[in-house]
C-alpha cells in the first residue's frame, strides 16, 4: 500500500538490497521489523516491494527518529544477521522529502 | 541492480505506484521510460521492484534536471497515458539524498 504521509518535509530511509540466496529466515526477519518500526516514535509508514532487488522505503518524522530507529537492540541484532547470513549487498540512503504529490482514480 | 551514486548530496524521485490491473501496455512503456531517463541530462541511475505496489526509484543531479526530465516531452506522453489507463493510484516524492553507506560481501 502506499504510506499515507504528511505534508513535507519528513524523511526518508531508501533501503536497496540483493540477498545472497536461500530465504533462511529473511521473510520472518523483514516482517518482524516492519512491525516493531511501526511502535517506534517519529515512524510514519513504509513502502517495500521484492523482486531482483528489494527496496523498503521508511518514513520517518525527523533524523532523531531514525537514528533511535537504528539503534534498536532488536534492529541492530537483525543488521548484524543481514550483514553475516542474508544480504549479499544494500545500499541505505538518508534523504529529506521536500516535495510530493499525488493520483488517485 | 543497486544504483551506483556519487557522494551526497543528490537527488532521489520515489515514484510508487498501484495498477488498475491489465497490464495493457504498462511495462512495455516503464521500460521504454527507464531508456529514456538514462539519456537525459543530470540523470544518476535507478531502482526499480514491482510487488503489491511498485516502487521506481530515479536518482539526478539537481532538482533542474528533475523538471526538465518531468516535462520531456515524450515522458509527458506517457504520463498522462497512466492517469488515463494503468494506474490506480501513485504518490511521487521529491526527496535530498542527504546520507548513504553501504555494505558489500
Amino acid at each position: 500500500m502506499i504510506a499515507k504521509t504528511p505534508k513535507p518535509p519528513y524523511y526518508a530511509v531508501i533501503f536497496t538490497s540483493t540477498l545472497i540466496g536461500e530465504d533462511n529466515g529473511y521473510s520472518k526477519a523483514a516482517d518482524r521489523m516492519i512491525t516493531l518500526a511501526q511502535q517506534q516514535d517519529g515512524y510514519i509508514g513504509i513502502e517495500s516491494a521484492r523482486g531482483d532487488i528489494n527496496i523498503t522505503i521508511s518514513y520517518w518524522r525527523d533524523l532523531e527518529s531514525i537514528k533511535s530507529w537504528k539503534e534498536n537492540a532488536e534492529h541492530s541484532i537483525v543488521q548484524e544477521k543481514g550483514r553475516s547470513e542474508w544480504y549479499k549487498s544494500f545500499k541505505t540512503r538518508i534523504s529529506k522529502v521536500e516535495r510530493d504529490y499525488e493520483f488517485e482514480k
